[in-house]
């Protein structure tokens, strides 16, 4: 029997409905469970359990009526320090939520606690393990959202991806981790690094639970996931730019899937994207670091002994590069974005991996985002549903992308092949 | 001749450089301007002489070497209070620089204080009175920044613009406005309403030091409007969907710098712009609001009673829309944009009003921006010069618009206007 505090928020919301629950006995299963786990986890930036209890007391009702929530360290919360990952930012107290906290919480969600983040949402990691094996990472950068939704802290987080930041971990840790298509959430009080990309979307134990919070935040409909569908989806098998960078396990669970789907009644054909796809992927960079070194203008300036040696590095090549670079990269994510429809027409989804392989071992490294860049440059859905084990016996996920506005048929979409997968 | 206080930023570091004038003195002749004249105009939603001065005698080298700046009060200063305009927000101290300002004293300008904005760049007046007459609105949303530059109180300063908060009170106030491309200016540390329309620019009293400060804090290249150019402009009149909305005065002043740019040499042709256009136009209120009313979930929740009656009333508007006319607004703006090169194909740029006419009496109203909101979603440049008086000899403009991405040209072309002007 599921525990209490490994159910989705979806579950306990009918258990609760059905007076077999209480939202007040689903949060202090969570809590327990962080009292049991939080110490090899780490997933927490700020958490203070009284703190914690107080607010599921003070839940409003709505469609996410007493759900705890994690909320990356990178939105500002009113009433719990927002620390960005960084020491130049330590005890910061913001006097506002973030525009998607303030969402979460008029649906009636709480704030459970903050969730680590690595340093300003880019690289040099926290102290965040992963819950399936805590001498591996969490990945990044929504380390804490992953591993706490994995560990089951809370069973829903917020994320923000502006290279693979919430795809990634989610796939690491072995939960699902959507992304919807930029600027479905407001960015009013995120950290934002890179304007062109950044994107809020949220990490969960179930397909249901992201259309769930999704919906209920922004207004927008986000489907039935698991509704069943009236036919099976015709699938674009996409490794994409950075194919050679798929691990053996990535490559054999790939073939594995689109034979599953097709098993299943799918028709799975491989597609190999236009040149216009790789320029956008090699822009990434360009765009990414010149705009989070304008983003960081003060803390370069006023902080700078406070920043990790890695990022200084990246932020000084970002401010290194010509201007064109910044400025040919957004025309070349723009060129892309007007291909996609094109390049995947007649398909009714992307299948692709979510990340190279499972979560590196230790925790210095959150692992390559080579799977994820390009379809957060590309501005649509995508998401990663947990697709098995890899040799070491960490989750691995796929990923189901789409294009811009077709998020409730993405959801759907994973929903079918989480299914056919078995 | 021209008082200290009144030389551009481009005037004071030429003689700065011939060793005419020191940047010191030059800021003392700014702050007994301030002194002189702001109990009148109330540009300032907190100014201290002490610490501009300290922060002048600190600035660092760089194009704006030693320069004051007025920064509007929605973009948050380490040093300064960040207020929004709105008691929600009174005392609030940021801990970093808005990028915007961490680029500007990058490049040498220091901060003389932060300019009173309307409540969150909104609707609601602060009590800026115009400098060219007290009695009136220096509009807004951009109030202090406006009548600060069109006083002497600095050469240059922030606004924001969402619908017509830069261009609208530059005109009114006789001084250069200019909303650059949607995303030039980083907007990390702005009170952001509206994702999809908030654009940071500069007004100043010059094209000259509108392109200095854009090219000194971007690293793009802005020009060098003043030069000469090799032929005159063809240019495209455009009254637009609001065109109803012009005063006599405003009619008459088109017609007259219709002919005068004949004159000059340059061909003037009147367009009409297709349906596409006018919904994009009507949709704009229905994206700025509920993109807003996002934006402000915290405010609205937490601190109802500290929002003006006039701003209650459009978020509550905005949330009781069908979230439909969101994304349909969006999808009308992105037509528009798409539209917009065949639109005027042939012309070099868009010869506009600026406003409907003169400043409205009073400090009440800050004016319409009807003249503004399809240039600011259509994501291109647009500028306003100052192009003589009205009936109540207050200050009328005229404004260039473009094509994204057709900054510098849309400056150069506005000073070959402004020429023509005479």
């Amino acid at each position: 029997m599921t525990e209490t505090a490994d159910l989705t928020a979806t579950e306990a919301l009918a258990a609760i409905r059905a007076g077999r629950l209480t939202a007040a006995t689903y949060a202090e299963a969570c809590l327990d469970r962080i009292a049991a786990r939080e110490p090899e986890i780490n997933a927490f930036a700020w958490f203070d359990p009284a703190q914690a209890r107080h607010a599921a007391a003070a839940a409003r009702p709505g469609p996410l009526a007493g759900m705890p929530i994690g909320v990356k360290d990178v939105l500002e919360t009113a009433d719990l320090p927002t620390q960005h990952g960084s020491p130049a930012w330590s005890g910061y107290r913001p006097r506002s939520d973030a525009a998607c906290v303030a969402a979460a919480r008029a649906a009636g969600a709480f704030v459970m606690g903050k969730t680590v983040t690595t340093e300003f949402a880019t690289r040099h990691p926290g102290p965040t393990a992963n819950p399936a094996n805590p001498a591996h990472t969490p990945g990044g950068s929504s380390s804490g959202s992953a591993a706490g939704v994995g560990a089951g802290f809370f069973p829903i987080a917020f994320g923000t991806q502006t290279a693979g930041s919430i795809v990634r971990p989610a796939a690491f840790c072995g939960v699902v981790g959507f992304k919807p298509s930029y600027g479905t959430l407001h960015r009013a009080g995120m950290k934002v690094m890179s304007e062109s990309l950044d994107t809020i979307g949220v990490m969960a134990r179930s397909l249901a639970d992201c259309a769930l919070a999704m919906s209920a935040m922004s207004g927008l409909d986000f489907g039935a996931p698991d509704a069943k569908v009236p036919r099976a989806p015709r699938l674009a098998l996409v490794m994409g730019p950075s194919a050679d960078q798929a691990a053996p396990e990535t490559v054999a669970l790939m073939e594995r899937a689109a034979e599953a789907c097709r098993r299943a009644g799918a028709t799975v054909t491989p597609v190999t994207l236009p040149g216009v796809f790789a320029e956008a992927y090699a822009a990434h960079p360009y765009v990414m670091n010149m705009e989070s070194a304008e983003a960081l203008g003060w803390e370069l300036a006023h902080a700078r002994a406070q920043i990790s040696e890695v990022l200084r590095e990246r932020m000084d090549w970002g401010r290194a590069q010509p201007v064109s670079k910044l400025i040919d990269g957004r025309a070349a994510f723009a060129a892309a974005r007007a291909a996609f429809p094109a390049a995947i027409e007649g398909f009714d989804a992307v299948l692709c991996p979510s990340a190279p392989g499972e979560a590196p071992k230790g925790l210095a490294w959150t692992g390559d985002p080579a799977f994820n860049t390009l379809w957060t440059l590309l501005h649509g859905p995508c998401v990663t549903v947990p697709a098995g084990r890899g040799p070491n016996g960490l989750p691995l996920g796929v990923q189901l992308a789409g294009r811009i506005g077709d998020d409730a048929a993405v959801l759907s979409w994973a929903a079918w092949v989480k299914a056919a997968l078995g």
